[in-house]
């Protein structure tokens, strides 16, 4: 493992070392120094705080410095494209700005939403891959357009502290939401919980799909960790005897490209988790990466629920990015 | 003492107990390990140059981590009403916001200025409760719609250096600004010098009385320590034998929610603090909180003469939030 | 030497001793204890990358904790004219904005651009000097409006790691870009490649002369280290043979508040860095202090060329800094 980008290509072992070695730094928090006299960049293209303050706290917590990075504000605007005459608007090419940062330090988290503006080729996550491209040091993907790796693991470990390592029944169900949002919690939660071998349901409106590459990639790891995916456009079914619920608004590849399009009003009322639903469940948990908008996506009754377990994800973003910063920097 | 949101519930002990570890921490500056390990939020919602930097220099001599958050820049945008639907501009509720952070970090600081849009909402602290209400860790008050008790910590620190712990005459008086400002810093020297006994006057324009409840809690804090408060609308009266002159603009409970609204321009020349001012002092210091608007607040002269202080002041605030800090997080 | 707000000042000696303590810096990378316990704060006017991730990994292995600050932004609007009424949008005073700082901190770096409005104004550097007027710790200039002496260091190095301290034939060569560009770069380059003693050629188009007064500091320079200057308004003439090739876009005098005004046109071809030239060249390496507009100042095929060393001398900024410092902080 050189870089995390997603976990989609991470060995079983490699997955298991990051959960067992965030379980352990949980259990016994205290500064050490994997990172001693390292800095750390993280560069957020995007508004953030669970990783920011996480990110901040885990490079600290390893002896490390943490530098922060925001392009187009605090720092120069930057050019993604190849063989581009720059007599535009961005500052700086992407391979100066890496191959510097590269020099100042040990690791470079970077995040980076999806614009919604062209899905052929956002799917390919082009601003994760161009940072990999030219980093000299480990590449922690924060959350790009296609993938949030770090919340994936959060929400693993988050639901075997609840279950231990069994297979549990587990659906992530779509939800209504004022904005178009991106797929990367979606997209990384279920091909974790495929390759954890969970009995994975995926509900959402039709014409919702997820990406069918990250379809059959999911589908994939399903199989070989001896778990299932089936996708239903039932916003009620998946949630019988459920162990755990994950709601989360997305917006479909028919969305990108069109900024005035907007979930159908009629989706609000039937997509959202509430008391009804989470009382069809196997006593469930509730699980969201957060920030999450309170009785539109879930209500204030579930939350607040002792069912939710929304913080401690949080909480965990903490445990395993200091885990997967203590196995890549070297 | 578990959070510090205003002086007004500290004993005499835990008031005097900040001041002496302030003044013993300033006798003997270096990097100790109160902090050791540990992270401290620091959320700003407005701009700062003392706070910010002070609080980072405070964290990191004590041997912690700062972790500054601006919400709505690089962070989420708030929502503090309870119950509410959240299909609006707000992308995250406070008690998700607080909880996680409570996981993450020691203690939270927190800088949120009055609106000015709505007085008898503002006046109850709501955004500064609301932390405090969802926080597992100590909550610091870096300056709320309501109070500023570090910089009153820090303004008593300054007196004591000049003048020991004997009561002295001290005036707060208003003075003229082209703009509507909070009341924080006057209620909470207010409160601070009542709780240290000074014999306190209070020189504002007819109409721009502090709140009446403020003014009952100071006056019973004043009584207590053999202190004393009276209330003047002239602005010459208060300078005749004062020890302490403490300038500082505020917008009274009439400006709320009338953003056109501002001082009358007859107001900015009589309550300038100038040299002759000064002269009818008992070779008094000169105070201000800063930022300070020269020639508008006080003359260059007054400000640029060795009687003022507020560098001092400016400095202290590193000092009492070392202390303040070293208190809270055990 | 106090504050490093030029090279000008400099003598030979303490040049030396901070590209030779730099290099030994580089040579052995690790955390040490200079700053032990210090903080430095980082006032950023503009945005940077180089500068601002530099400066915090350079105090952070120094033992330090870097303090960023942003005026207008996170911090307050500052006014630097003296004896003025601030009842306008400037909301704090440089006397009072440094004097705080120097309570907190044991150095100030600053990072403030030319707005290129009033030539006579700002060639004298007036922020800068009223930074280093108000402090009592060491200022350091991390871009100017007229220098930048940090970059201009770790370009001396960067010659030196390629050739040793033989004096070299360098060509500073001006460039097209979509905008208006300061000096500070081409001022401390030619300043600090007059101070080692190179042959240096200026090639610019006619009316593009930098200061008259930089020019005969240059000069003197040059004269008392056996080096040389000549200008040329010739794009092609000064490759022919060249050792170092540093390409650099800037207005002249003449460009200062005209905010319409741009560079012609017809310049954008003539001047642009590319192969060809490169071939004239005696395997001269090629330098800019970044970030560069790919394929405008300089083609992707020199600036991705062996001979570029761009990435080198971003890296030198770290180790210069570092030097500088552990030079002025006592």
């Amino acid at each position: 493992m050189r870089d995390l980008l997603s976990t989609a290509n991470l060995s079983r072992k490699e997955f298991e070392d990051i959960l067992r070695k965030a379980a352990a730094l949980k259990a016994d928090r205290r500064v050490t120094n994997e990172l001693a006299g390292r800095s750390v960049a993280l560069v957020f293209l995007n508004p953030s705080l669970r990783t920011r303050a996480s990110m901040q706290v885990a490079v600290f917590e390893l002896g490390g410095n943490p530098v922060l990075i925001e392009p187009g504000s605090t720092s120069w605007s930057i050019e993604y494209r190849d063989k581009i005459v720059m007599d535009g608007n961005k500052t700086e090419h992407i391979a100066e700005f890496v191959r510097v940062l590269s020099r100042y330090v040990s690791a470079i988290g970077v995040r980076t939403f999806a614009e919604l503006k062209d899905w052929e080729y956002e799917r390919t996550d082009p601003v994760l891959h161009a940072f990999a491209k030219y980093s000299n040091v480990p590449v922690i993907n924060l959350e790009s357009a296609m993938h949030h790796p770090c919340q994936a693991f959060a929400d693993m470990l988050t639901i075997r502290e609840r279950f231990g390592s069994e297979k549990k029944r587990v659906l992530m169900t779509w939800a209504w939401h004022p904005k178009a949002l991106p797929m990367a919690v979606p997209n990384s939660f279920v091909l974790a919980a495929a390759q954890c071998g969970h009995e994975l349901t995926i509900a959402h409106p039709a014409g919702y799909d997820l990406d069918s590459d990250l379809m059959r990639q999911a589908t994939e790891h399903a199989e070989a960790a001896g778990g299932s995916i089936r996708v239903t456009n039932d916003p009620h079914q998946g949630f019988d005897d459920g162990d755990v619920v994950y709601a989360k608004s997305w917006a479909p590849a028919s969305f990108y490209g069109r900024p005035d399009v907007g979930h159908h009003a009629s989706l609000r009322h039937d997509w959202i988790v509430d008391s009804e639903k989470m009382s069809r469940t196997n006593d469930g948990i509730f699980m969201h990466c957060l920030p999450v908008r309170r009785n539109v996506i879930v209500t204030d009754e579930v939350l607040d629920s002792s069912n939710s377990v929304v913080i401690d994800e949080a909480e965990n973003r903490l445990h395993v990015q200091k885990a997967i910063l203590a196995a890549l920097v070297k």
